[in-house]
């Protein structure tokens, strides 16, 4: 950390920012500059240490130098990380494909969604159980009947089943029929799932909060990997942002930097991220050209009577056509899906 | 709503619309324009029609009419809420005030600052047990530990106890020792959580999302509204905005905004709000001006060594001091604290 | 447009609203609803009105139904447009690459990445000779000399000219040397300069604002066309979010959107996009995935000492093997570079 | 400067940036740390070097120690600036109110307006003749006509004449007429315009654009303080988020940072800061508790039918109870008005 004193500030400010910074262990050093002083902090020491020396009297600001997280990090693990589960692999250059429904409706639709998935070459199934809907007087999802209905699923096709669980104390039952948990975007930064989620032992698709910084979306996936489960994947689904013609701003350029900066492979969903069926398609392919490690992607077979935003889910024939046009691109980008 | 159909939709198009909203148990009306054609959808009915009706051949866009919440709307209940514990009375202009540091440290120091609070006038004393930190390496508070040191407080003062919960299997034991619920803006959207909360029968402090929109946050209220428990504050705590001076941006509009659209009052936080102990007088002032129902400000005796946010705690001195500047805004507002 | 008039407004209110309709040339159509009324107003108006009946007591909101643009709207003109000047081809299939330096240095500078662009098959030159700059401290553009270097660089090469003016009275001069009139993101909304830009007759760049939506976009579009000229390219470089990681946030998904909407070409700046020179190859590929109309890219011969944006320059090598990848997306979507 | 290399960097680009940073003319000076090498660049260099260093091989970021403007610091002049015409003192301790219709519209409407403005007692006359509006098809304003209207009110009142000039080479002709230049939000990086409004010599009041950091604002003014011309409002009127229940988000935090970092004066402009004449009053009140030095406020002696943006408008009685209200917190936090 670098810790930038206020113009003017006195010695004596200085002496006691000197003093505070070693009895957290690090070593300190004075850089006297033209207009003002900056004291170097040395040493391991990731957290806490920058906010409780801003509150120094003469301080002007404090500026981190490392990264906050730490088992995310491409510093401290070089190789790629490969999610798996069934068929689906995800990352090091595997395109893992996840689609499926919004919420699972009955058993016909979710049948008929994993055999249309599964023969446009996917290899993973989404679909909602519980369901985190946004007013109360939404459809809330079938629980755990449609947790069995997806095992059913993916008896019938050997898709990996990917579905959501909301709270700690709903997960082990999800982890009892589910391949991979996901955590929505709603409770990226809901520590108790998180810790719990990640004690599964499951491969975890994690999704952005549409305020995370990408600091806060690593440090999300910190209390994962704390556990000991490494096997994270990070989801892009759009950021909040002014923009009105699209339900939120699908920021790519997510996908090359986290790339730069962490092993964990970096899932997009176009879906949430665009909100308009006919922007999706293009979105899909947007990613895979920026080398995003798979997709998850909603699809109805008929979305007009979809009991939760099929307004964003593809048909099954435009499903498959953006599965064919997407690997068009992976191969151009040197990849395969 | 209104369904407004594209330029050049055919009249099979707008045929099938009708029949779809008719089958949803509403009344539709058809007006042809000079360009396209709209259809007006009659009726009671606030979820899930919107989208469902997008999704239709023809269709441009929905829009709807209603406000998506009903029983936080003040078209439902016009006499205005006032939220009471202990001493503690927030809304319908009784301004109350809570106080107290992020984090509760150690019997020392809750009991030292809850004096101050309630020496300075203050009703409610706030203070972290369960801690949602950013980041797995920080300090995660002293849970029930602090919860029994703030019941020790309240003993001691008479104040009334706002502490957050973060997961719903927490709640019961939280409810035990604490006067007022807090949920936290990253679990704004936690709906299991919300609903213990509501059912616990406590008053709850909502703290708005940073990026939630307005009618989400009213969304979240009727959550805890639809069980029950009407003793719900409203919490304006800063949005997530390209502003990089404040560690949030404090939109004060709210204040009035919500005063038109709801019966519930409307708590500010200018701590979290700004991230600058320095500007925290001055924006509370500012709220209060805006004729929030009360504020729940960050305090501490010595935040150089506070284990969290201590770069945006006031210290007892600034807190009496704005607290003086506070009654004098309240005072020239018609409004007593 | 659509008048929502409040809950419980009453007759001589909607009387009212009526009448000030029908003085609009408008017709009114009256839907009385369940909890309120509605008004539609029906016939050709596209401005003024829904912020003058907005005003009306008893008024809740006002509906726009039309877009607000019209020369620019796929609804006017169906023809996708193509801007063409020299080799440069932009829009309905063709994509055009527009590259070279932040700023024109210097004869060598802008000469040597002439051929490096015209050799890496780009057709256009970009170069800036008037420059904005955030600081009034920072180098400013070689003004007038930039532009006969610029122009002495086509005649080497065939290469059209890309450069941006800044003020309605630079036009003149700027369009005797350049073949493409750039406008910059601060002045989108300059409109004195959006007119004189117009009127000069040349090809237009349109640059999106950081913080405009894609309405205002085409708004300031429909400035540059109603002076008749229709050669006018729009270039999404980035929005504004809360995002850190990178300069701006790079939202692809205009790109479709904008397809959808308007007939004008789309091209991305990956480089004011990004702002990381190592993030700006992948996201120009995702931008041809996504179907861009053309690219602007900056290239420097040596970013380390370049007078500006030397941070998100590409090096002639990159820019060569950008183009190398970017030409097997554009195959990959059928589509030619 | 701090320039932090990359974890692993080599010696031979540590070297190579110590040359570079002594090139410009700098002091190096070296901390080797546990992970990784920072070098702190020491001396007086405010621009283009960070940037320049940013592209070295082996570093990470350049972090800025210095703020980038220097005549609006507070570093550089400690007295407070306090900006005068006729009656207007806005600055240390004055509150300015400036009031009048968002266009003036005709002989009548404008006298109006400037006597009711007067007697409310407010000091300074607002009222655009040269109209920015977002489409061309809007009222664009009665140009120079307005001009001599204003200046006609003005004779009638002695109120000081506030209005927005948007090109440079309309300067020469506003100034003739106007006490004050305004510079709209969309023109905040105009910098030709600037520069021009900036020579003219006039008080200006600089709006600050809706994405514009408050170092992109400061840099603004800069440009005009750097003409000699010292005279400078800063004026917060609400930035871009993601909040669609106002116009913009008007973010009053503004206030006090700036007051801590610059000498400049800073008006809030509450009519476009929600784009509610609902919102208004309340907002006017929250800002003067914030310690604004001044208001700019749109009034209309009837909204429903005013030119352009009525819905924001207040009328002359509650205008005048805003300057009441207004007062009495002005009062209270110690000023007059």
């Amino acid at each position: 950390m670098i810790v930038v004193m206020k113009p003017g500030s006195s010695q004596k400010q200085i002496d006691h920012m000197i003093e505070r910074i070693e009895e957290m262990g690090l070593r300190s050093h004075v850089i006297v500059g033209t207009d003002r002083t900056v004291i170097a902090a040395l040493g391991e020491k990731r957290d806490g240490a920058k906010q409780a020396l801003e509150t120094g009297e003469g301080v002007e600001k404090v500026v981190p130098i490392l990264a906050p997280y730490k088992m995310a990090s491409t510093e401290v693990k070089k190789e790629r990380t490969v999610v798996k589960s069934h068929d689906l692999k995800v990352g090091n250059c595997h395109i893992g494909i996840i689609a499926g429904p919004c919420s699972v409706e009955s058993r016909e639709q979710i049948l008929e969604v994993a055999h249309i998935v599964k023969e446009a070459g996917a290899a993973g199934l989404r679909g909602g159980a519980f369901k985190p809907r946004t007013s109360p007087y939404s459809f809330q999802g079938l629980k755990e009947k449609g947790l069995q209905l997806l095992a059913e699923a993916r008896a019938a096709t050997g898709l990996a089943v990917v579905t959501e669980v909301m709270a700690p104390e709903q997960v082990q039952l999800v982890a009892e029929y589910a391949d991979v948990l996901q955590v929505g975007a709603r409770n990226m930064q809901n520590y108790p799932l998180l810790e719990k989620v990640g004690e599964a032992g499951l491969p975890v698709l994690l999704k952005r909060g549409p305020s995370a910084t990408l600091d806060e979306f690593l440090l999300a996936a910190e209390y994962i990997l704390k556990t000991g489960n490494t096997q994270v994947m990070l989801c892009e689904r759009g950021i909040r942002t002014f923009e009105d013609h699209t339900r939120f701003t699908l920021p790519l350029a997510t996908v090359p930097y986290l790339h730069q900066t962490t092993h964990l492979p970096v899932v997009v969903d176009p879906s949430h991220g665009t909100g308009k069926a006919s922007l999706v398609a293009t979105m899909a392919k947007a990613a895979i050209a920026a080398e995003a490690d798979g997709l998850i992607v909603e699809i109805h077979p008929n979305p007009e009577v979809a009991m939760s935003d099929g307004f964003q889910a593809l048909t099954p024939p435009a499903f498959r056509q953006m599965m064919q046009e997407c690997r068009k691109i992976a191969a151009a980008v040197g990849r395969e899906m």
